[in-house]
């Protein structure tokens, strides 16, 4: 194996919970500085005037060891002063954000309006907060996600948190995203990667909106490195989150191929978890290398060795596709 | 005595701590809904994007029985996760703000943001918190008190709260207030008392960036019931914050002559503490009725009895203001 291969640099397309567990044991299995997150911020949304960045938080929290476990998001044993305040005001409270969360959404806010951008805000906490990668924003543009459902269009935080994504979708709408560019240091992140990994999130809520932002399907589709992504599925069903009946709801076909199909065209393979296996041999026919493994990330230990595994993984199918695309 | 005098409508200009104490007081001898409280907005600031009122404030908590008694401002028990994690974040963090104090400051930014009135939105937050008066920010505009010392021009919070009110002070600048009006509800509130009573506040800093208001300062003089002041002094000297050493610096009169100077032309009397009782003759000598009491409020029990008895001598003073007025 080469020396490159040895200590790839590895840029990671991700949403919330499942990225930022993803996230973690690539940290972990990699070099200090070798690892670029490229977050979703399609479920952004401002409340109370603040600026929530719910995917960029959950990966922030979770890299900083600061992240409350058992629901995947918040920071562990945060208070909610300001909430429970602002419920006594007459304020809308359905969103739940901690005292931290506050405070982070408060600076990053505050400097936005005094022009900073967006990357750099983050790149400035995640320092402060210790990380060891590079936390990016897919963009520093606007584009939030709507939900077209059966009552009507929903911003995506109203139809995910206040109506529990209960109301049927019918189409997902990336507003801006056509028109808007991925960032700089995005597209050096994917232009520069030995391997792009596409964290077990969601597809359609959190990597589309990433692939949809203004030429970053077809930088994807145009590296030299390979690209694979982990299905976020166990036994055909979703971790958590409304994935499977979304897939369901608007058309899809479901399962591991269901995953793979968003991502045709894009991934040289797909890791699936071993209770999926039996799609092993319909995801090959269909050209995409398969590597069939644990996972189930529950513990941080778990997750390194996910990491180490695809990435070893990965590494192999780099050199394939090279020789493939240089024949 | 008539049925008006029993039941006045009375009306307080009022800065923070001296003007929550006086306004408690008034607040427990007056019938419900007839005390309006035109508070003092030049300490206005905006600390990481939110809109901060200190004096608003500090009322607000103390008529709501939630200050901190000990400081005099802020809540009772408040928790600082916000201002900490914002300290953390590398954001500046000198002006001490509680978790509660925030959830006010997001909740009065987001309105103000959305168009609303700074009227409307403490008329609100007031009623929530059940206060039984109103409070009426001096203006809806921005007036913002600016000091100018020794070390140059320092916006109000910088001098008083970072710098601790060290820098020795030439001159104050109230921006923008004798363009900009008092609210229609101000203006009403002192066109309409029986009884208008300035507050035991900071003179130069408190009460004079209400009465640099467009007009307001005329409708005082011309209206034809009596105004009284309380002297913030006790023995001469402020019982908090740097009143009598600004007095100096800026070459003004010290004492309760010189807090009766600063409202020449607007008070028919004046109370002072009985450990300023000396000054009582050359008070008297500048055609200035006096009521000698202890005016120190420490507990609200007291607060309540100066109160009836500041509103007993000022319903006498009514009488003779108007018969003369009216020779």
């Amino acid at each position: 194996m080469s020396k490159r291969t040895e200590s790839p640099r590895v840029t990671l397309l991700a949403g919330g919970v499942g990225g930022a567990r993803m996230a973690t044991g690539l940290c972990a299995a990699l070099a200090p500085g070798a690892l670029s997150i490229v977050a979703n911020i399609g479920d952004d949304e401002r409340f109370y005037g603040l600026h929530v960045s719910p995917d960029l938080d959950t990966i922030l929290y979770t890299l900083a060891g600061a992240v409350d476990v058992s629901q995947g998001w918040g920071v562990s044993g945060d208070t909610v002063r300001v909430l429970e305040t602002l419920l006594k005001l007459g304020a809308p409270a359905w969103m739940k954000l901690g005292d931290v969360d506050f405070a982070l959404h408060i600076y990053r806010s505050w400097r936005l309006a005094n022009g900073d951008r967006l990357t750099d805000i983050m790149s400035d906490v995640a320092l402060r907060m210790g990380l060891k990668c590079r936390l990016l924003p897919a963009t520093d543009g606007v584009v939030p996600t709507e939900v077209d459902t059966e009552e009507g269009v929903l911003r995506f935080q109203e139809w995910f948190v206040e109506r529990r994504s209960a109301p049927k979708v019918r189409r997902l709408y990336f507003k801006g995203a056509s028109t808007t560019e991925p960032t700089r240091e995005v597209r050096d992140a994917i232009g520069e990667a030995d391997i792009v990994i596409i964290a077990p999130s969601n597809p359609l809520l959190s990597i589309e909106p990433i692939l949809a932002l203004r030429g970053l399907r077809q930088r994807l589709a145009e590296r030299r490195t390979p690209c694979v992504a982990i299905s976020p599925l166990i036994n055909g069903r979703a971790v958590k989150g409304p994935l499977d009946r979304m897939l369901a709801d608007m058309g899809l076909p479901g399962g591991a191929v269901g995953i793979a199909e968003c991502y045709a065209g894009l991934i040289d393979g797909i890791v699936i978890d071993q209770s999926d296996a039996s799609e092993e041999a319909a995801l090959r026919n269909r050209g995409i290398k398969v590597l069939t493994a644990e996972t189930y990330i529950k513990e941080p230990e778990r997750s390194k060795s996910l990491a180490e595994l695809v990435l070893d993984w990965a590494g192999h199918l780099n050199a394939g596709a090279l020789a493939g695309g240089e024949q």
